[in-house]
């Protein structure tokens, strides 16, 4: 009998899982029975932003966490797909760090020239699962959402890949009931316009702070206060923008700080992270686990430990995106099919293991990325999937650090080289702090919004060089 | 065998099934064996109100819609429990027109007089149910929350009381992605502060858009204006508040109007209502409806109609609420034990068509009002539930609005007579545009917050001598 794969999501992750399978049948393998369910009317998952918060028009929570003016905070020569380069979908070299909507499209690129969009039912929400061990069947019920008709599938294989950067983790804060402006968690963060000429508090030091509040900076916000619950982030930030530790509690419009500091704020935007989050798995099949490089109790970071018929993609932190979800779904697939043969689950006990031990020694942001550039040097070994130059994407990471460490507001002015393609990136027109229109048409056609392009060409002539 | 019966949700309704049961306990029956399950941490549904929006702490949507400043908008003596009086749990009288706090402490009083608290698991989410119909047994899985884990619980009766006014319902409209201020559901305001100098457009024409406008208002808002579909609400408004037909695009800060006006604006309030939706329910058990007095599929508006082991409380459109949750409370449990015998499934559609058919010939709100109090009326008589005078509640309804038309920022300042224990309601210390401390303290203890308490006495003279 064919085999039956449920895939649970329709952003990169599970297009990826999608394209993986296109690529196996295109290589003339006969491809299993797919079909995969995305609650959103499109794919792209957190690239398919709304204006919503919240829950969206079906009351189903609202995925995507992206907002206005969301531009890459990495450069995309680490997330380049290997078998379908920038260059291919654009036909020139663009920036580095480009807007959410062209990022948007490059995906999007990929899938459609495949013919795969048959398989996903959107609008379509994953309620419940269930596992039947005698007959090693998945039952998943799903809600197709405009009409609220419940149906159940049978699966042989089940891929999770709904993400983990959309159910917010907010921690309670004494007085902030009674705080009058608005609070609101990174996730409903939708633009900064309206923080023009406020006070703006960012609880958090990760990468949802950072950019909110270089975006707060960017849109004429009078100050923007970060609070740290372990440490600074101690980017060489603009003026009116400081590092306090944590909040200990509000009183009316006044934020106290543990060192004793205080400030009065017109807004609270809480960067306090995600949860993984599976309301419709059972909690023997639920991933637990904090954001990190590596969880516990998946093998290769894509097999569930005591189920092997279950996958999930993109669970981990990420330096990696786009092509380390390739890299998963590719080896995904050939574990489905037996085209990769599991260890016994000692073994691969062993393997999640040592994993976790190098996990556990990473000092630094550095040694973070060369430990993904490690397993995925693993993954693509198992895989047909088209090998690129990890080592090279290591340093590019590094490089993008230090660019960031040197200029927080400049870093996306930078140009890097395609491993794929060996392009170095274009100039682009404007400026990241002069660009106020981040859409795809403004971006390929200009004009400038730069008023002194002199000085841009100063900034980049040292990537320009390399 | 006991009978098991489950409860979905510890809001007034969840709350009013636990006392239905204490009620027949303490009358000497025997009762079933009661599982409630509430994902919040306490009991009290909507209020049981948050700081948060969205996603709660553990990630399940937010329950209540209530917030900051949240007075009663309707006389405590149309929805005073008749086993249990605000005399009785006050020691005094008070006024007609409570703030959340003080209502949320009147239902908590009656059950913490019983002793059931001991029936609710908190933190614990409904994740599926399903139904055995040979068995006759209903299986709900649910999630307790702090820990992830999922268990299954067996019932012969299940009750859904997870209320219809949590999940919004907010259409699209053309250029409200690029607004560049705040837009958020009713469902997500917590509080009118931060509008003081705004200003506010709120789109919808029901309680949410006039309570949240006048909240507006009073602290301070620069302009209010309310955008209708069907008709306006025509109330006498203060100055600078207007009602204008629907909005037909944004276009950045700016909302243009079916009339050809436009507008600017701070803010958007989407208080488009809400969406019956029960996602841990296959949908041949799931109520669709929309916000009506007598939504069909319901028998007596309580027992579903292909399944009567499954029963819905306050899925109707509301005038009556707390007592209206108890009187289909008693008669849910009377007809799970069969103290109430159903009649046939013909029978039973037969007396819905009927209702269906009242409902549809309803002219205006006092006649809406009337066909609720019948409703009680019918369901009262059914079970032992203490009767109470509806004929003077109705006539309450109608004085409220008729007081409504006439002040629309007074109305809270009139006193009613409660039919329980006639006892003429206080004068409240603060008029409500005065008051700006909703805490209960301030309520019961003041000082007052009027500056001229002799235009208070006039405002408020005539309802005292009735």
């Amino acid at each position: 009998m064919t085999l039956r794969v449920g895939i649970i999501g329709a952003g990169p992750s599970g297009m990826a899982q999608l394209r993986a399978f296109e690529s196996a049948r295109q290589n003339g393998a006969e491809i299993p029975h797919i079909m995969c369910f995305e609650k959103q009317d499109d794919w792209g998952g957190q690239w398919n932003s709304s204006w919503r918060t919240g829950l969206d028009a079906h009351g189903e929570p609202i995925h995507s966490s992206m907002y206005r003016h969301l531009w890459s905070n990495g450069p995309k020569e680490c997330l380049e797909f290997s078998d379908y380069s920038f260059d291919e979908h654009f036909g020139r070299a663009i920036s580095s760090f480009p807007p959410r909507e062209v990022l948007f499209e490059y995906i999007k690129g990929r899938v459609e020239k495949s013919d795969v969009r048959k398989y996903v039912q959107f609008q379509t929400a994953a309620r419940w699962v269930s596992y039947n061990e005698l007959t090693q069947e998945f039952t998943l019920t799903v809600e197709d959402l405009p009409t609220g008709s419940t149906s159940e599938h049978i699966f042989d294989k089940l891929v999770v890949s709904t993400g983990h950067f959309s159910f917010p983790a907010a921690p309670e804060f004494t007085g902030i009931n009674s705080f009058p402006g608005e609070v609101l968690h990174a996730h409903d963060f939708r633009g900064a316009e309206r923080f023009a000429g406020k006070n703006i508090l960012l609880i958090g030091s990760s990468y949802s702070a950072e950019d909110i509040g270089m975006q707060s900076h960017k849109m004429g916000a009078a100050s923007v206060t970060f609070s740290y619950r372990s440490a600074p982030m101690g980017f060489d930030w603009p003026e009116n923008t400081v590092e306090r530790p944590l909040v200990t509690h509000f009183d009316a419009n006044t934020a106290h700080f543990s060192d004793g500091s205080s400030g009065d704020f017109d807004a609270v935007v809480l960067c306090t992270g995600y949860q993984h989050k599976y309301p419709f798995l059972p909690s023997d099949l639920a991933l637990k686990s904090k954001n990190v490089l590596y969880p516990a109790n998946l093998y290769k970071g894509v097999v569930w430990q005591q189920n092997t018929n279950l996958f999930y993609l993109g669970a981990q932190d990420q330096y990696y995106t786009f092509n380390m979800f390739d890299a998963q779904a590719w080896f995904a697939r050939d574990v489905m099919t037996g085209a990769v043969e599991l260890p016994s689950l000692e073994a691969r006990e062993a393997d999640i293991e040592r994993w976790l031990g190098l996990q556990a020694a990473l000092l630094d942001h550095n040694a973070e990325a060369d430990f993904q550039s490690e397993y995925l040097r693993e993954l693509i070994a198992a895989t047909d999937y088209p090998p690129f130059d990890l080592a090279a994407v290591s340093q590019l990471f590094k490089d993008w650090m230090g660019h960031k460490a040197t200029d927080i507001l400049g870093y996306r002015d930078m140009s890097h080289r395609s491993v794929v393609t060996g392009t170095l990136a274009a100039k682009h027109h404007t400026r990241w702090l002069n660009a106020m229109d981040d859409s795809l048409q403004r971006y390929l056609q200009g004009p400038s919004q730069d008023v002194d392009t002199a000085t841009l060409d100063a900034v980049t002539a040292e990537a320009i060089s390399r």
